[in-house]
Formats: structure tokens, sequence, C-alpha cells
């Protein structure tokens, strides 16, 4: 049985891998969930890459929108807000709620984000094993103008900038102003998750699906080891662009990619992420005249369309990372 | 401006107190309300008389239920019975659980239990000032039967007893089995609340409604320091019974007197409470033949109607306690 691990951030990666299960029905995979969005809202420990993997390939995720609960309500968000409890910019719906309240209680009583992501898991049987990259805290905040965000002021005044947290930048401010840098606050210090290093010592291919290549495939890289192990692991590195055209298939990768320092093109990405860490390269077939550059850095490259219109389109995306897997490895 | 102190538990308490409201609406009404109650469910901090009173004063009450929100929905309880997590026989809608998120998360943040309450009746707009009887962890639990736990089994198989929280064993077990003792765990140890002996010092009347004399009344005097600065207080304290012809007008509450000893009539309340602490006590009409026995004991006693079937109803018997006050006074 083939065992591919998979470093997933929120919604492209979690179409990616329901094409992968299409493309592999008998594969053991396993995917390394980033943390780095995690944030506190009112007590209670939200997990939103996790869950949009889990309830993506658990059949119960809003499909048009790509993250949150099908058939949401929201009645404790409306009453929040009649107490005047924020923020409202995060949209939870009821559903969703209860996973957190669940997450929660089980952290409180002293479980780590590992088991109470496998006991979420076994409600939703994603049919992939969830491993979140640490079980240490992290949280991605986001350097930024200090002007740009409303009302503030303080002790920061002077420097002019102020750190956010990942999803006030993302959600609140819909990466409409300027990042200066993107921080993985504690992933310097925090340690893999039981099984991470484990499951890329073991592995047959490692994939990066097409999520953003610096807050969440980046972020998982960014705990000590991870990048490592994947790189002396000595199996296929296949990672898929998630630049199409010079510009993000979805989302607002290019705010980010800007902020470290990386043109958006697909070449580009391919580059930072650089060939000691990647074996293969999938550009789509707009970009195809990148191919060369990206080959010239030593990964090896093709051209294909990559535009996860549904899950066939994506298991045929899935099907040519793992081909290009197996031409990399002969 | 009268000043009056009212104890109150949860449905009969805040019922009278919307009463009290309408018969006296200059009065300057403190409530002390019962947090013996109190449970953790799902990692959330719940403290049902409180909320019932703010509730029902507030304007946010199921009317028909006596507690909870009106309008509720319960998807959050529905997604954590999939999630296998309960209890189940816990009825939080998704209005009343923001409820709990708030408040577990100010008390999470550092708030004591007072000011929390505080916050919230900032929204509710109770018309009187709601006070917990203390800020201090206080816990009823109810000494049952082994046998009568369902699967219950361990160490207590010895004795053959066990105490269960009050709330299983007044909203799971519905009170059906015998209660043997009723513990208020670390009132003992527990402080009143801020501002509950300065309120108390201040009354002009105090008033116990027609509330559970066990668990609702009976613990907040528990708490040391409550009971001693009523009595102390040299005002009138005036009682109206929550017995009438022998039963509960609502509740089960003759369980819980048994289990400390008490008959079910109206006499054998205020003798429980005892004329060291009453003053005056409103019995039922139909147990007229009660008020000499009463008065015997040292206790001015009136037979009125005492059916809270409107708030006309309840006014008219919340004036007729404050006249018996005065009664008393002079």
């Amino acid at each position: 049985m083939q065992r591919i691990v998979v470093l997933a951030g929120g919604i492209g990666g979690a179409r990616f891998l329901r094409g992968l299960k299409s493309a592999a029905p008998e594969a053991d995979i396993t995917v390394i969930g980033n943390t780095g969005d995690d944030i506190h809202l009112f007590g209670l420990k939200v997990c939103p890459d996790l869950d949009t993997v889990m309830y993506t390939l658990g059949g119960g995720i809003h499909e048009d929108q790509g993250w949150g609960r099908a058939g949401e309500t929201f009645a404790v968000k409306e009453e929040l807000a009649a107490y005047g409890v924020g923020p409202e910019w995060f949209g939870l719906g009821d559903k969703d709620f209860a996973t957190h309240i669940v997450r929660t209680q089980m952290l409180g009583a002293g479980y780590p984000l590992s088991a109470v992501t496998e006991a979420l898991c076994a409600r939703w049987n994603p049919g992939v094993r969830l491993l979140p990259m640490t079980d240490d805290r992290v949280e991605t905040h986001v350097l930024i103008d200090t002007a740009d965000l409303d009302g503030s002021s303080g002790d920061d005044a002077e420097s002019g900038r102020r750190a956010v947290h990942f999803q006030e930048y993302w959600v609140r401010l819909r990466a409409s102003v300027p990042a200066h840098a993107v921080v993985p606050v504690g992933a310097d210090v925090a340690k893999p998750g039981p099984g991470v290093l484990e499951a890329i010592a073991d592995a047959d291919v490692v994939l990066f699906p097409p999520s953003n290549p610096v807050v969440s495939v980046g972020t998982i890289l960014a705990v000590p080891g991870i990048r490592e192990g994947i790189a002396d692991a000595d199996v296929p590195v296949v990672g898929l662009s998630p630049i199409v055209g010079n510009a993000p298939v979805r989302g607002m990768a290019d705010k980010v990619l800007s902020a470290v320092g990386v043109e958006t093109t697909a070449a580009a990405v391919a580059q930072h992420y650089g060939s000691g860490l990647l074996d293969g390269w999938l550009v789509d077939t707009v970009d195809a005249g990148s191919v060369q550059a990206v080959e010239e850095a030593g990964i090896r490259c093709r051209a294909v369309p990559l535009m996860m219109k549904d899950t066939e389109a994506t298991a045929l995306m899935a099907r040519q990372a793992l081909e290009l897997a197996e031409e990399v490895r002969a």
C-alpha cells in the first residue's frame, strides 16, 4: 500500500485531498495539518485548517464557501453580538461552535491537540490520518502598518507597525493592506506532533497541495524537524502550484508572498521551496513557459491543468503529481 | 426609596420577582441568587438560577417552560450528541449557549462571577441588582442509593450510596429516587459575594420568595455570614410558602424536604427557617388551618392566595408580603 504524506492548509489542501483519495483510493494517506491559523475566539480553541480538512473529507463542508458547515445557523453568534462580545468578523456557525466546544473541553481536560483531532475525526471518518503539525501553540502573525488598523494606537506607535493575528489580517482586513512580514510565532520552539516525523520517514511520496506556500505549507515547514525530515527522507517530494497565470487560484496568496519577497509566479514559488526540498513541481498549462526555469533550478516540472473545478479534475491533478513522483524516483 | 433584598432560586424566585417589581416599581431591589445549582457542562460554566432570574426579568425567558430562552434552537446540542459528547439530559439551547460562552470566557479571563453576572445583566436590564450569593464555587450534591443510578458501581459500592450533582438528581433522575441528604459542597468555606452583606445590612425588608427552601434559599443561607446577617439586620424578614396543600406548587421540593427531615407542609417549612430568622410567613388560603401553629412558633402568619398564575396575582402576593413586613415592624 502506497504511503502518501500531504502537507495541508485549508480549502485548497482539503479539496486536493478529496481528489487524491479519489485518485488513490487504496493509498494510506497521512495529512500534516497547519495549525498556525488557529485562534482563540470567545474562549474557544478554533482550528480552521484542521476543521476544513475534516469537514471536507467527512462530508460536512459548506461546498460553495469552502469552509464551515453545510446548513449552518447563527444563533450563538447573534447572541454573542447582542452581549456586545466580538469579534463579529469571524463567521462561526452553531454547528461549528459544537466542534470548538468539544475541542476546548478536551484540551482543558488535558488532552493534546493531536488526541483531540483524532477524537473529532472518529465522528467524521475523513479517510485519512489527520495529524496537527504540532501539539504546541503556534500562531501566525502578520506585520502591518499601524495606520492601516482602525483606531490603533499605543506602544507601537513609534515603530508605526504592528503584528496582528493571521485571521485578523486575512478575514477582517481581507489582506487588503500591505503585509511586511509573516511570523509563525512559537514555531521555532514547537515540536512536531506525535506521528508526524514517523509518517514522513515512512512515506513513499510527499505532496504539497496547492495550498498557500507561506501561511499554510510554509508554517508547517517552520516547525523544526519537519523540513529536515522531508529533505532527508529520500522519497519524491512533489508540489502543485497554487499560482496560475501569476495570480493565486483562490485566496490572497500574492499578499503574503510579497511579504516574504517571493514573486507571484509558479516558478518563483517552486524556487522558494527550493530544490533541496522539492523534487517535482506541477504548473498550470498557462504557465508552460516557466517549466524550463523550474527545471533549471533543479526541480522536475510539468505543465498540466491545475484548476480544481470538480473532484474529477482534482483527481487527475493528484494522479499527475503521483506520476511525476514516480518519474523522479526512477 | 424602599430597599428590598430577595433570596432567590430559579423559576419560583424569578416569577415572584416579576410580581414584586410590579407591586413596588419604585423599590430598590437586590436579589441574592443561588449558585449551588451551577454546573460545568461541555467545559462551560452554567448558572441556571441566575440565568432564570435574568432571562425572566429581562424578557428573554421561555414563558411556558419557565427556564431557558424563548424561541430556542438546538443545533449545538445536536452536534455535541453527534460527537458522542454528553450529557444529553440537560437541555441547553443555542441562545443559552451564548450566555455560558460569554460567562466562561470572562471567568477564564479572571473576572469573578459577580462581575460576570453584572456584565450579562447590562444586556438584560432585569431592573434589579442581581448578586450571586458567592463568587466561590459551591455545588449542591444529593446523596442517593447507588442502586438507583443506572450502571453505577465502584468505590462507593460498599456504602451503597453515592452523591450526585443536584442537576443530575433533579433533571436526569427527575427527583424520582430517594434523597438521603442534600449537601451544598463548598458552602462552608464560601464567602458572601461582593455587596451581599452590605445589601442585607442596608435593607428595609428581606423576602424569601416561594423558592425551594432546601436547595435554593437553604443553599444561600448555608454561606457563612448570610443567615447571621439577615438574623442580625433588625429588619422584617418575610417568606412565602412554596408548599400549598401539603405539596409543592411546582417542582419537587417535597423530595428534598424529606431529605432534611422536614414535612411537606407550609407550617413545617416556616419552622424549618425558624423564628430566629423569619418574622412573617404567608401561607395559601387552603392552609389557613396552619396559621395558628406558625404563630405559636413565634412567626407572624397570614393566609392569602399564593398561586402565581399571572403577574397580577403575583404582585398581590408581593404586596401582602410587604404589608406583613410593615405589620411586623410596627
